[in-house]
């Protein structure tokens, strides 16, 4: 599934190691929208239907569950993982790094299914088979320690601090809603990126309808204190990101700002 | 070079990639020893050499540059890179783990000769590629931000705090030299694995004659404040570490516990 930045770079690695058919092409809709479980062709003879769930470049989020019964499920949920509730019973191997939601770069989570452990992989190097990585318990190699009890630490701060996934689902939701709520109400002045349908809870894309403006509001964000707004250097514009770590009293500074602004340009007409 | 441990379990890996020539075996000296020079074939017709400059395992290090004019040589650093100067010139390749002097686990360093960059690697995703590496100036992937950052400030302890790497290299030439003379002075009780010109810096591995004391000797070290010196669960017996960051006076304590075990195990008869 070609869904933006982040699936790209997954199809191009997967075309080194054989064919890809490309299921459903976001590509048409300038990366707006997400594919629908009904958009897509019978994907059962693929040795396996990949995904993203959430594409951080454009702010789009799959938020179906894609493929017939049947269809091998891999997903790159490194965006959005422990953002909210979710079942991963349906997916053959999950995967996603550290680094948005769970704890520091250098660590990866890997869920797979314990029934494509046998599949056989005599082609790959012991260290590349995810048996190997079961059998040894996650030990195999020296594991990056700190990386693994930093993200201990998360677990335990998501789950008695903040008080377990649904409650971390209800505060992004509402994150995200205030953001996009600032946009839709000026919309004159901006210009949400991502189809509604396709919103992601993560990242919040949209442009100015006046681009010139652009550098200017991020440099008065930054003197309020508000950085990090800048969009992703492959798409410009302005992204917002609202990983967990950030909280509801920053989403709601972000969307004041942004209010402001957005009056602010209409006197300047 | 079949040295030891690690350079069994490199030879594994390599055979998985092509044909193995082991250019020297130490297998049948019970890896007391390391090569020399001298030792071995001509190795120019190899796509490369490779050795374990310092086995962990068995307390073995190479010393000697091997490999004639020509050669390509790649050499595992892992347990002794900047434990002292050492010209990296001679060397195709070089590769270490940060976990053993240079700082935690999660980060590995590869210092390779720029006439290799250009080697074409189709075969190689492009994320196994050094090359892809150097382009991207270690930035290809979303780095390990925190054990890059705690490498630097270990790289500026051992330049400002301990004075830089001739003066590093005296600390651990004296810590080896301390806990070898106690070995050598009690060869009664002690018996040091490997042999005088191959001994580790960075590992000392020992038994104990009456093979039936060593896990009460462990047991009183450990009362005694002086954990880790287990030998690996592969050889056992015992074994002390000493990497940059085991101070002198650390070395010196242990080797007054070793020197007072070797009196008792005298008296004991």
């Amino acid at each position: 599934v070609l869904s933006g930045y982040w699936s790209h770079k997954s199809i191009t690695y997967a075309r080194h190691e054989g064919p890809v058919r490309i299921a459903w092409d976001g590509r048409d809709g300038n990366y707006r929208c997400a594919p629908r479980a009904a958009d897509l062709p019978a994907a059962r003879s693929a040795a396996y239907l990949h995904w993203v769930s959430n594409e951080t470049v454009e702010g789009v989020a799959v938020s179906e569950l894609l493929g017939e019964g049947g269809t091998t499920r891999v997903v790159d949920m490194s965006s959005d993982l422990l953002s909210r509730p979710m079942s991963i019973a349906p997916f053959d191997l999950v995967y996603a790094h550290a680094q948005k939601n769970l704890g520091p770069a250098g660590v990866t989570v890997v869920i797979i299914h314990r029934r494509h452990l046998d599949e056989p992989h005599d082609e790959l190097p012991p260290i590349l088979r995810y048996r190997t990585h079961v059998e040894h318990r996650s030990n195999y190699n020296t594991p990056p320690v700190f990386a693994i009890y930093v993200t201990m630490l998360v677990l335990r701060w998501l789950r008695e601090t903040v008080g377990g996934l649904h409650a971390m689902g209800e505060i992004n939701r509402r994150k995200a809603a205030r953001i996009y709520r600032v946009l839709d109400e000026n919309a004159d002045v901006y210009d949400a990126h991502a189809d509604p349908a396709a919103r992601s809870l993560m990242n919040v894309t949209f442009r100015l309808r006046s681009s010139a403006g652009t550098a200017p509001l991020i440099a008065r964000a930054e003197q309020a204190g508000l950085v990090g707004i800048a969009g992703h250097r492959s798409l410009g514009g302005l992204r917002v990101s609202l990983y967990n770590a950030v909280t509801e009293e920053s989403a709601e500074a972000l969307a004041a700002f942004l209010e402001a602004e957005a009056h602010a340009a209409r006197r300047r007409g």
